[in-house]
């Protein structure tokens, strides 16, 4: 009986290979990533801004289109960089995490600045939803970001 | 030790709860409640439109800020359905369904119709994104849905 306890006990510690996740945890991490995303992205470095979204990400702003996959958006963001004065930021406001921790999704306010031709900055208010997968190597990486106008 | 190997079986049973969850099912499932509430909202039958939307749903239009649970979805809804020749329809693009089961999203195009002061039908082409989630009783509601203007 001895001999059959430890067989069970051994047993029950591969049998269930899926672990209970900690999606507070894994929540308040994607919000950490939003925000260092963030502070990257208004900082004007293109290759790091592009490191957060995954290689098949797919991007969709007002009046643009769908951007799919990290080439097309790797365009985008260079031209976007080239607007005189150009300036994009965020703030993550909420996150869910799936039970089992490899989809999580995140509303967000965003500003993106940019100076007009009589040398004003005009700033237009966006309220988006981005949603991020997991990778194989435990990172998070953004796979849908949509964003449209704000009522401000 | 048959004894053991059906106390090692039983156990392997109750072990794991976490039952290995067939997505593409689900998303095949998620993809057809999609089609089947846009054949709904262009029918104009505002509380089974209704039904499709969690409690705490969390809706997202260009320039109409965010709308926070079924309560003020409602009032929209309502307010819509008045707006002469209006007609709302979607048609899902792809699906991705989380490990878990629980949270699944959706691409989709939308397209909103009404009937301006001279007559005519003005149709506004919007990209959206929706995400679900399984409710307990296991059908899936629509928790956020974001919308921004196409390209077209």
């Amino acid at each position: 009986m001895k001999n059959c306890i430890a067989i069970v006990f051994v047993f029950s510690l591969f049998s269930c290979n899926q672990q209970k996740i900690d999606t507070k945890a894994e929540g308040e991490k994607v919000m950490q990533i939003s925000k260092e995303w963030s502070d990257i992205a208004s900082s004007g470095d293109i290759e790091k801004t592009l490191n957060y979204w995954a290689e098949d990400a797919i991007l969709i702003s007002a009046g643009e289109g769908t951007l799919n996959g990290k080439n097309e958006i790797r365009q985008m963001v260079e031209q976007s960089y080239k607007i005189p004065g150009f300036k994009i930021s965020w703030q993550p406001i909420s996150v869910q995490v799936s039970e089992s921790g490899d989809m999580a999704y995140l509303l967000e306010d965003s500003q993106v600045s940019y100076t007009d031709s009589s040398g004003n900055t005009m700033t237009q208010y966006n309220q988006a939803v981005s949603i991020w997968r997991k990778q194989s190597d435990g990172t998070w990486k953004n796979v849908v970001d949509i964003s449209t106008p704000g009522n401000k």
